[in-house]
């Protein structure tokens, strides 16, 4: 015991030490970040110069060119592509859809999920079905289905305090509906979109066939023309009320692309590896502002401000761009893939995926027992003063998730504030205006943080 | 120490077991809040179909009546008006500004402060001189200031993390500016508007004369254009910049006004009261969506909540309308003279008037030494699983403020994210469209979950 406590009050005046020294050097961090920040100019850029970036599209290839030139006009000490084939899908010509009730035939907000076929070129048209979840189609079984257009509308369950909690509760219906219904010979699918707004934008996002059944058109419909859709089929009393849809994707050969990588080199373990990252494809409607313009504008921010401070880290700082995460997750793969490659060892891995909102800390995926508490002892003050704190178990990203196989990694979700992101998420609104300059700023200067006290002092928290 | 410790264990078993049943009943005012909320269509009908209700106009009596209509709609145990005295103060016909340097005559975004007296008809021409601190004025005394506009552009600090710190110490310029620059015999101020975002918004808010001198002109000039502004000056090499301002304000006599209170009666304490309030004034320039409608709103959703969980509160609990707290502060003071008048015991106050953005906590005014630790060890993870866990040392609100004098009150600020309020703040575009409808409600159920843990333990955390 004695032993113990001499040893404690030994650790307790290391760890105080640090963390004066730790504390000052965060302060630098968001000064450098809130006074002299550039990331809010460059997704400027790539929201306004380039816009959508589509795996596969000529403007993903744009966002790539750029985004090397970008890494390397700040000094970086690598700067390279990797190579990765992608799905090329695309949305062809505005989808139409039409609800058919009676003699009314009401023009509705729709769009053609992500990777769905085409309509016949005339369109379909069938009898609709409201339901709330995929176990429901097991029940109806091929009787109640085939030949019909499967309408899923369970809403958001508005008690998550987080909203990704919501999207997770709900999404099976995108992902998982049309390829469900198939099983029973639905005709086509829409989507109730997965938002709590209530507003006219249709939500597109990947969905996944079963190659073990056809392929069938899926569409999303706004909110406010899901409960329109609802509400018609409920005063029907019965009456058939039918759908019109018209998508006119396709799907082009996979197409070559790259992930882009930045790096600040260690100067004591320059084969332990710190990756920070955020993807550079988007959705086709918007610009990809949030979702992930923010996420690679921060990453590459976390290494500019290092360089802007003259910081030297440990570990070698990759920030990643990676390609493909909304529709297959190529890149993310490949990054992991040449990781093994080259016998790296990757200490942590960052990803901003969740819009580039004020920043409230992070996620921990799986952590052991012992690992929280003691993080939370160890660094929760330091980020208390900027609002970042929050330290908890949960999810990290799609692109980084292909690292899990390597051990002892740590893979971490940045966490922003999650309210408004499921309101633009996959929409026409994703732009450039609905993100607030300061609240991208702190995310990277919370994201620059965490990594600066992880090259210091490591992940020992188990 | 062995009673100590017996105590404590005793202490520790009440605390968990009232823990636990406080964690249901917080679940429940959410879970009421996110599946049942009014605030957000009450917020709708208060900007969209009242819009701006400055003190003194004929909406501000229109918000008083529907906001005593609706309190009587919920069947509140007591409704009623106090009755105050307001100034009422006019903007008048749009204002105009033109930046005069050399030939060029550039019409710039302005807009007056609130209070402001009019130029004469014909507005008022002078020579510009930009400054950046109230103290400049004294070294340049009545040579370098009088007969000219002067121009205060000091921007945010905006290495405050917070944003609130940043109008604090940018804020003189506006409140004070006038008056010290009219001690020196200045014309006109324009000030630059209170906020980070650089865009083409003029902030009002008001500013206050110095009776021992002249009262001026005083507008709000836009970021942008003060940025333009000071470019101009520092490439005119000395020759002088003029600016043209003209506004057209008027002081009308003090009217009669209200604020308007809804109380749930205590059944243990009725004498013991619970206030939580905004203001129902607002600028003139657009809605007071955030600022205060949100305040209000969320402030009856309170009572709402309760009721609407046939909750019984111990003591009384007022959601409080202030009148007039953008241009004088008569409702507040009102207020507080009528419970010393009526012997009123106010246990504690809540004001929410910093924008109705995602809840991260309250802020108790001037706290004792040891309140902070001990509130945030009887609730701080009660009110973690709503991410609204930051209880911490600062303002509270200037409505509630001149209860300060009362013995016993503990006055507490409903924090939200700071980042974007000064972006809308006293503009055009404080409107109902920048409001999220969860953002509003989170903070709407974390006010009652405070409420409701003063309301059943007090606050004796001295």
């Amino acid at each position: 015991m004695k032993f113990a406590y001499a040893l404690s009050a030994f650790l307790l005046a290391t760890i105080t030490a640090n963390a004066q020294t730790d504390s000052v050097y965060l302060r630098k961090i968001y000064d450098e970040e809130l006074v002299n920040g550039k990331c809010y100019q460059n997704l400027h850029y790539l929201c306004k110069d380039i816009g959508q970036r589509i795996s596969g599209s000529a403007n993903a290839q744009k966002a790539v060119d750029w985004g090397k030139k970008l890494m390397e006009s700040y000094g970086f000490d690598k700067v390279y592509l990797q190579e990765v084939m992608v799905p090329h899908w695309e949305r062809g010509a505005k989808e139409q859809g039409l609800i058919i009730a009676g003699k009314s035939r009401i023009p509705v907000a729709i769009c053609a999920l992500g990777m769905s076929i085409a309509t016949p070129a005339n369109g379909i048209t069938a009898d609709v079905i409201e339901l709330h979840s995929l176990k429901q189609l097991d029940s109806l079984g091929e009787a109640g289905i085939k030949g019909k257009i499967v309408f899923f509308n369970r809403p958001f369950d508005e008690r998550f305090i987080e909203q990704g909690g919501a999207y997770g509760t709900a999404g099976d219906q995108r992902n998982l509906g049309p390829a469900a219904a198939s099983k029973y010979g639905a005709a086509a699918v829409i989507v109730r979109s997965l938002t709590s707004a209530l507003n006219d934008y249709p939500h597109t996002g990947a969905t996944r066939y079963d190659k073990n059944y056809p392929a069938i058109p899926a569409a999303a419909i706004s909110t406010i023309a899901a409960n329109k859709l609802s509400d018609l089929i409920k005063n029907a009393n019965g009456r058939p009320v039918q759908f019109f849809l018209k998508d006119n994707c396709r799907m082009l050969p996979d197409a070559v692309s790259y992930n882009v990588v930045g790096e600040l080199t260690g100067t004591e373990n320059a084969k332990q590896v710190i990756t920070v990252g955020g993807h550079l494809d988007s959705w086709d409607l918007a610009e990809g502002a949030h979702d992930d313009g923010t996420g690679v504008m921060q990453s590459v921010e976390v290494l500019r401000i290092f360089k802007a401070l003259g910081y030297k880290p440990k570990h070698s700082i990759r920030a990643v761009f990676f390609m493909n995460e909304e529709n297959g997750g190529a890149g993310g793969k490949k990054y992991a893939e040449q990781a093994a490659a080259n016998k790296e060892e990757h200490i942590a891995a960052i990803e901003s995926d969740e819009g580039g909102f004020t920043p409230r800390g992070f996620s921990f995926e799986r952590p052991s027992a012992g690992f929280l508490s003691n993080i939370n002892n160890a660094w929760k003050k330091l980020l208390e003063p900027y609002e970042a704190d929050m330290l908890v178990a949960g999810g990290s990203g799609s692109d980084i998730g292909p690292l899990r196989a390597m051990p002892g990694v740590t893979l971490i979700g940045f966490r922003p504030d999650s309210q408004r992101y499921f309101d633009i998420h996959h929409t026409p609104n994703d732009v450039f205006e609905n993100v607030n300059k300061r609240e991208l700023e702190l995310g990277a200067a919370s994201m620059a943080s965490l990594i600066y006290l992880i090259d210091q002092h490591g992940l020992k928290f188990n």
